[in-house]
């Protein structure tokens, strides 16, 4: 058996629906994980360790990625909200994130950056992860913030990252913009593991979603991480459309990457 | 059952090659189908009505486009011919079409361009939707005509379009060029079912093409289409290699997409 | 002295605006010049004689382009009007001028193209010559078939061309938007010179426009042309400003390229 | 007279050193001025009013932007320094700027972002406004934040921005970076008064750099500003380089964009 | 049956492992197959000849190619060597071999280039057949002069090239950069096959490595080779991995395209 | 008066045409100066060395390049010749003149490339240092090579270079091509200044060619140089035209960058 990559792994958001899912996939790459969230997580293996912090509070981040090689970074804020809350999560918390990496000297940061940093191209254009940013939203706006935070530690401390922009990671695709963006939980999964396998990732972006009928991302500026989806919306296709209307042709929910996103009003109005 | 996407449909050249082989694909999408053709048409379905129509006849086409949602354009002329009938039936005949469609307040109309566009491009070069143009024929040019028309009626009345550069739709490849250039029916039946389903398109150029040994084009810019073609003329290879002679390897025959149009004589000489 | 290089040069458009410029500047390129326009040409030197002829007249054509070795071609409809002239002075009578230059022999063709082939780009994206075009009207779509019949003549028969897309060539700049899209008449002329002293051109795209304060067209790819405008709008920046009220910074009369032509009403309404 | 193109205009930073040299400027394009900054300003004109505010409230900023049309809003954290001190000012403070012109109406917002968005990028590469940013510092990672906030409020709200990546802005060069990174007080007031001219801005990126001897940006993604600086740093070459030794080739401090940006520690270890 | 295409073929390198798996690859092409080598071939059959020459000897190089139609280069240094070693063969030779293939009129030459040539990219930038060269050794820098020899020689005496940059060509990948670089013997014999297969190639760079978990190599600009590698180094990764230590993160060995020649010390040390 | 940049600068070529031209300049940069031509070189002053050498000779490379912290190389065969002669000088002299600054620890080598690496590309066509290579002859082909030594050393062993591709330097142009093509010897000293004088070069590729009527090359990618060239060829242009004859408006000479170079015969026939 291949010697494991990484001593302990961090995997925050553990109790969340990406962590939970990812929770049976990082012990292939580490002999040891830790499980961070806010709330409890149930039923903790000989292998794992849980430790309960706020991404707002630099102390308990130091902590918590002491003695750690590696981190998958689910937790946060993970859609439009209050400012103070997208503020403390994503902002905040990145920071201490990564201050917590940087003293403790971790190696390899993988986390969940969003569709919602380039929300506002129309769907007739193909991004790749060098397009410039259009976020749609404080939360998108937030998530560009991060993934600067990531450029920013490799150049200047040497932790590699991979900032994967997740678009629709539900079980099934939940509406019509979702037969285009939609990532199933096998294709996430592959996703993450190769982020951890992959020799060398500098900082790397990377867009999540399966293969779909239509697919709006160009990876291949991330090529060496070797990202293949298996899934497809496709079989879904006649379920999906019975079950929801087509919408107004020239509204942005169908037009736009972002979807509703780009619509909705200010959060804090 | 979903609803339908589209209300009424029109199918020009519904008596030609191609126009017969999407009349049965395209009631997926439009409760009422509206057939048209210089000759007439045959077994009308009760879904179907037919109505002849010149395409340089203005006065026509604006009767031809009442009360329709959508185009599948597939008459003019398919070839070079005389600059006479050229210029009746691809350029007086598609300004005619889109006048029509803007009185009418049609929404979208997808229609055949041609690889003739830029049959000049050399063998080795890769095109993609946005290549500059370089047709290889008067015909070619008439087409390029027609593109600039889709896109004027998007940005000035949004009318939505799509291009289809079809290179070579027949039963079979006949010769050692199309073993690189063949659209089966198949993939063409497809590729017009993608661009009526599609959410948005403005106005988008795409190649029509199999998944043959050698690809001469990139889509990728046509990627919200979601044209995934399935057939290849791989199968063909070694029939059309023993029944044509291994041509001259200096003639732009095989050496240029437009193949023998970019080596025949003016037409009208 | 040095020899000229061409023996005969054809001038349409002789009695225009444009024309009357440039009717000076060609005697240094060729030792005999023809003048057409549809209207009567005033006080012909020695070295010039005048041919009426209409563009949309194919024999005309064939006659007016004998003997000769290179044409500016100024004439035909310089701005959007009726569909039926647009059709008979640009799209069939480029057709015609440029199959007279095929019969007859000629090397090399500059003609005006125009602004309004690229007219709906937001002011704020730069423009080079191979931006797939966006026309802002009828007219700016039968310069487009113009540049096509310009590329297939060189590809299939070697006939160099320069189309030169002018923008504002006026005395000087009659409003806001001229302040950025002036072409002076100075540079004009120069362009001309230029595309007829430049070696060799296959067929150039290239943007006509003077070295005002903004300027937003990128000429690199038709570097070798040599054009190096020597005026600037800004020195009636005051006078025009003052003259003219700031528009509504919504409209795109100032926010495209192609201004006031991207706004108006279908001519033949 | 023109028309004054704003009735009143906002200036943040206003008793800082790039906020006095535009002090004098912006009464060219705005009938009132409204000056800010923590520290009270001297000698206020009588179009000028003085109204002091910290970027960390937000209700002081929603009334500092009431009634305004414009601002230039040069106030701020202004190089690397304490995190919570660059939280405050550049992260809070932007946000709470650009929701006060949101909520109050302004039309557009033109700021100095800077070079260290990009500064780890070697001195051997010419960065463009697309180029992926590569912040060199907390400092540089909070005006990526920024630029994204610019973005955001464009396309979502409509108000349109300036980022103006200001290099070494000074009264002459410092050093032998500033050789080639130096930008003139007479060149940052043109480009400001360009930036305020330019008939439509959207969200623009442009880089602020005099006419140096070598110069590492290219800025004609941004030529609808119309930006042509006139100064350079050739007339202080000798000068900074008998002042200033020739430092270790192998250090970044000349050799990358951000110079001791991308080398200085952490500024809160 | 298909007439073949070539009347002659000459392979070299015939008696090495590249060379052995074409051998019975090359009589689909061709009708008579020369063998050259320095160490003697084996078991000649009825449409093999065996001719040993040295590369370094222009006469028996245009011995050689006499009477041939087409070659498959495999011969030459095939690694990092002594310099005169490289000299002799890969330059000398490489110069004899095109000197030879123009005297006797061959028209196509299909050679093993390699990744060598751009050994010096990271291992997160993806190559394509026109990214600038960055050789990792004197080996890489002698396969950039072949590759500016078969350029050359299309470009002036109209003889057909093929420079095929091979990867890591084994029975099976050999270490953990193989999961990555390898080539297998069947891709090989397809990519050989569709380069003599190609109805027109000009001087054409085209990546050989297979269809493994991460491909580094974009070879979309040779799409018209239509080289589509079917196997996959995915089947050895869990033996591979086994087998080899997890290298230091950090090391050229994997961060690097060319592997350990990036880190090799001179040959000739 | 600043602290010169360089100990020891060695200059080759000294004898030849460029050679002479620099000799003056080279001691701003360097306190002592190391002369080397085959044919001596006359009235050494105080500051300078003389030491013939040949380029092929590895013992006397060695030698030559000891105690030199910078070579600027303009030695060797400078046009096309007999391949013995281009092999010895460009091909082995390259090798040991860069494995002496490899021994020796020389920190920058500038030397003089060529035109004819990119000869083949049409006038028409704008090239930038990231062009492909289309090498005219096999002095062309040479340069390449030498160009890949270079980047070869950067990557490996950290010696800096700046590979001067010169298109025709000499007193005034001497024909027509030479209008577009002219470097004066003004600009070159300018230019070989800049490549001295900047702080980080890494291996950096410039054309040398001065600000003519039209300039067909694209030197941005090298802007960190700060080459701004001040001369024209304009000022000749009507002694050059009234001298030599207008060409064949097909022939390559003036057609293509590398003029005569891409219709010779091959020189050793």
């Amino acid at each position: 058996m291949p010697e494991k990559k990484y001593h302990r792994l961090l995997l925050t958001g553990a109790a969340g629906a990406l962590g939970s899912e990812l929770r049976p996939l990082v012990p292939d790459y580490a002999e040891k994980i830790r499980l961070n969230d806010r709330d409890p997580v149930k039923d903790c293996q000989s292998h794992e360790e849980f430790i309960a912090a706020d991404l707002g509070d630099m102390e308990a981040m130091c902590a918590l990625t002491k003695d750690v090689d590696a981190v998958v970074h689910m937790g946060g804020q993970s859609r439009e909200g209050a400012w103070a809350d997208v503020l403390n999560s994503n902002i905040v918390g990145m920071y201490n994130l990564y201050e917590g990496c940087r003293k403790n000297g971790v190696k390899r940061v993988i986390w969940a950056s969003s569709v919602h940093t380039i929300g506002f191209y129309p769907r007739t254009e193909i991004v790749n992860p060098q397009s410039p940013t259009r976020p749609d939203s404080n939360y998108g706006v937030s998530k560009v913030y991060g993934e600067a935070v990531a450029q920013y530690y490799w150049d200047k401390y040497g932790i590699e990252s991979v900032s994967v922009r997740i678009y629709s990671c539900f079980p099934e695709p939940l509406d019509r913009r979702q037969l285009t963006t939609w990532l199933s939980y096998n294709d996430l999964r592959h996703l993450i593991g190769q982020c951890l396998w992959a020799p060398s990732v500098r900082h790397t972006i990377i867009y999540g979603v399966s293969n779909n009928p239509a697919v709006l991302i160009d990876n291949r500026l991330a090529a060496h991480i070797g990202f293949h989806p298996q899934d497809t919306s496709e079989i879904y296709r006649a379920k999906v459309e019975s079950n929801s209307p087509e919408p107004d042709p020239k509204s942005d929910v169908l037009g736009r990457h972002g979807g509703q996103f780009t619509v909705d009003q200010h959060f804090d109005d």
